[in-house]
């Protein structure tokens, strides 16, 4: 099928009314220049009507050079009884200034006589004469049919009455929504098959995911004719959130051979998909279809070899084409072949059946089972097979640290101080260093101690620090997981510490962290 | 649409394949009672044959009395170029003594060649052979067609054949499996009707979520005749899962009319879900269609009126029948009826457009600017409300408070030690405890200072302490949210608190926790 259907991509303003997603305002342009290097055709940018930082960003964005996307601003009909440009909302979607305003109106008669409050031949006044407005201050009109499938099953001759209108005033697309998320695919197909009947102007599709069905839907649409999809950046939306269009994009692509996007853009769809997540402040979907970390994982000992060797009769799609990469999992139900085939990629020569390969699978599921998870901390999983191999070299010795936090009555925030007591090279080194909290000061002061013996870990950075409560129930008597992400502008690595005491488990990481900092030195004849 | 359709979960199997998905024995036995309570048909338990943990859970099982569900255990087909009979595998499936047996054969030539090793006629020989093994031991075999979708969109005769020899030996039921996860609905539908063509026995489909339409394929089998729908709960499972059976139950209910298990099942399917990820020690999924904390939640402030008025023409079903409840969200997207509606919720008295809405409007956006959330976390907001109308009394005034964690050679774990200075109805508390941790410290030594003049707070526990990093970027300087989760056996309540420093924002939500609890027992004149 080798036709075009358009990207909509509505994060910035559907994606934002999701719980938990936020975007300031610089986020919005940054996010916005991503989407547009991925390719998709529309960027909604927010509703200027609603709320003073959308207005913000429309002006922000006419300064900003677009490749591929055309920016929309989204609104509402006009307010019954009032003429179209009299409402302030429709003057506000004027002022944002974009080559396109999409505009929702009413479906559903009873949400048009229950919610608006008017009747329903008014409603099809509002909605002709607020898409004829708009189209004498735009470039395009995209029409939204609220309700639109809940409305039609009621009422399916008003529902069509309501597109009519929005045609006949020169509306450029009619997007039918889905708005409560709960259709599902066969109604999908069926109604946008009937709607198709009944208009000229090409159809579009704007689902949300309550049935857990939103992309299935967005791809029944399609494959019945609808020439735009909407949706947003890992599916970010109200409640369950909208169709997700990092799983729509390369379904179109790769299964139905709709090149949406460039291949070039699909090729971005991970990234994309992480950089969204960063700014919303959200953790990455690990499991999420395409591009999770885990989309490709490899985790049952019988698979791996096979698939190491025909990837594409285990993998619905080659991985790098969406920009990931296949992974093969260390854990509890791990065979040997996995660990082997990890310590292959770290250089480590391990024979099949070894004494080495049991120790280090023996090891590696005791610390399983205290809490311990390599998933993400590669680098001290390969510590882990070094110490085991008797391979380790000790950088350092610990003598003891110390972490106070005090706070006093007046202070704006509590003092942290660190103290650490090492052996380096036979030296005795007693350092204190202060930190905004009481892992931050124990990194400085076990770093003031090392740096002027091993001078390359100033290169290093903590990227990331992330904290895992285990178990928990047990409140704050539970276990904790440190996991560290250290880099060196070169590179970055994991690390992981656990412990009931989380300074402890923060202690842990730190020092795999520098430690296996000191070994690639080491190797490339640095330290 | 008024017939049968099974529930076969596979949880316990094909659920732990799911990367970070594990459980113990125990936990094993746990979760398979609450899926019986649920009232699926069938619990796959394990592979008997592939670990010693699986088969002492069968062993365990046995002594389980379970009202609705039958257990399956999950195996292979026999190995090329032997007996049925004496083949390990097919020998621990029969040891494990339940009253199903599930096989999974090969349906993909190129996998039979390749990764089995073998030739397509020793393929047939070996499903019939395996299939007709087992039903002279089990009560049921139901036959798991492995890569079927792709095996029959390369060689259909091959892929109808291996069916018809799993038909032929006496299997029950045959399940068509999207292994590779990547098949679409439609695909799916017109490969199950051609299936449907050429067997007698039910047919079952057992979907994968790589292409994000795990439930919508499982649905498209359904319509199309399909009896037996696998998935594990959560969709938990390998790479991006299996199909997520808590969305299929409900959409087979509530849309299609296919009453699957029995209503008051339904209704335990959030706690189901919940209890699953807590097992699992996964964080639920917020957004999770029907049963997730988002699923009902209604931000938008224009919205919620309308929602409170006629909720069926806001949600796709209703809360209530999957045990959810419909939520309204504090953000600062609020419009001011979000508010008040939630300080009605707490018995607070606020008229609209008054001063107080809005000084509390303002404080929480400030407070949201600094990385404070609310949502999970109401019982902050109620004190933060209490705050902004001057009705906040002061139960105790802090002087000061340390934590110190020292760590020495040979110790096994480190020291946790706390001291905290307080004034409590004008008489100087000072305090000092141990704790596991710094912040399990700070907790004892609060508690000690208060407990002798608000003994209530002996009731009050921990249940739960999560660690948010914020602005993950900043490395261990990152600022950190800490939620915290208190009960007292009657009601559980949340509270927040943020800093860099992470005992500082641990302190903010144990002292709010402790007055949350003061102030709810003075309320009903008990402090």
């Amino acid at each position: 099928m080798s036709r075009l259907v358009k990207i909509y991509d509505t994060t910035l303003r559907d994606g934002t009314q999701g719980e938990g997603v936020a975007f300031s305002m610089e986020d919005k342009v940054r996010l916005a220049q991503r989407l547009d290097v991925l390719g998709v055709h529309y960027i909604e940018g927010g509703w200027p009507g609603s709320n003073p930082k959308d207005m913000r960003f429309f002006r922000r964005i006419q300064d900003v050079p677009l490749k591929h996307a055309r920016v929309a601003a989204f609104g509402a009909t006009r307010r019954p009884g009032i003429k179209a440009e009299d409402d302030p909302s429709l003057q506000a979607l004027v002022e944002a200034r974009t080559p396109v305003a999409t505009i929702f109106g009413k479906s559903w008669p009873f949400h048009v006589t229950h919610a608006l409050g008017t009747t329903l031949p008014e409603n099809l006044a509002m909605i002709a004469d607020s898409v004829a407005f708009l189209g004498r201050h735009v470039e395009e009109v995209v029409y939204d049919a609220e309700h639109f499938f809940d409305g039609f099953k009621r009422d399916r001759e008003y529902a069509l009455r309501t597109l009519e209108a929005a045609e006949g005033a020169g509306a450029q697309c009619l997007v039918l929504c889905d708005t409560n998320g709960g259709s599902l695919p066969h109604e999908v197909a069926e109604i946008v098959r009937e709607v198709r009947r009944h208009v000229r102007v090409p159809v579009g599709i704007h689902a949300h995911n309550d049935g857990e069905c939103a992309v299935a839907n967005s791809l029944a649409a399609v494959l019945e004719g609808a020439e735009q999809v909407q949706g947003t950046v890992n599916g970010f939306g109200e409640r369950c959130g909208n169709a997700n269009l990092i799983s729509v994009i390369p379904n179109l692509a790769l299964k139905l051979g709709i090149q949406a996007i460039p291949d070039l853009g699909l090729r971005e769809l991970r990234e994309v998909a992480r950089y969204a997540s960063e700014l919303a402040n959200r953790t990455p979907w690990q499991h999420q279809p395409f591009v999770g970390d885990s989309a490709f994982a490899h985790k049952a000992g019988m698979h791996v070899s096979a698939v190491l060797k025909h990837p594409e009769t285990y993998e619905h799609v080659t991985p790098e084409l969406v920009g990931n990469r296949r992974r093969v999992l260390v854990s509890e139900l791990a065979g040997k072949s996995n660990v082997l085939w990890k310590a292959q990629e770290y250089g480590l020569d391990l024979g099949k059946d070894t004494p080495e390969t049991r120790r280090i699978l023996e090891t590696l599921k005791a610390l399983e089972d205290e809490g311990y998870l390599f998933e993400g901390a590669e680098a001290s999983f390969e510590l882990l097979m070094e110490r085991a191999l008797g391979n380790h070299r000790t950088w350092f010795e610990l003598e003891g640290y110390r972490v106070t936090v005090e706070a006093r009555e007046g202070d704006r925030e509590p003092f942290a101080e660190a103290t650490v007591r090492l052996r380096v090279k036979g030296i005795a080194e007693h350092t204190a260093a202060a930190g905004n909290g009481p892992v931050n000061a124990l990194d400085h002061a076990l770093r003031k101690a090392l740096e002027e013996f091993y001078p390359h870990l100033r290169e290093m950075t903590l990227i990331d620090y992330k904290v895992r409560i285990l178990d928990e129930s047990r409140g704050t008597a539970a276990k904790t997981r440190v996991l560290i992400t250290s880099g060196d502008g070169e590179d970055t690595w994991g690390t992981v510490g656990v412990a009931h005491n989380i300074i402890d488990a923060s202690w842990q990481a730190l020092v795999d962290s520098i430690e296996y900092k000191l070994r690639r030195a080491e190797r490339r004849g640095l330290a």
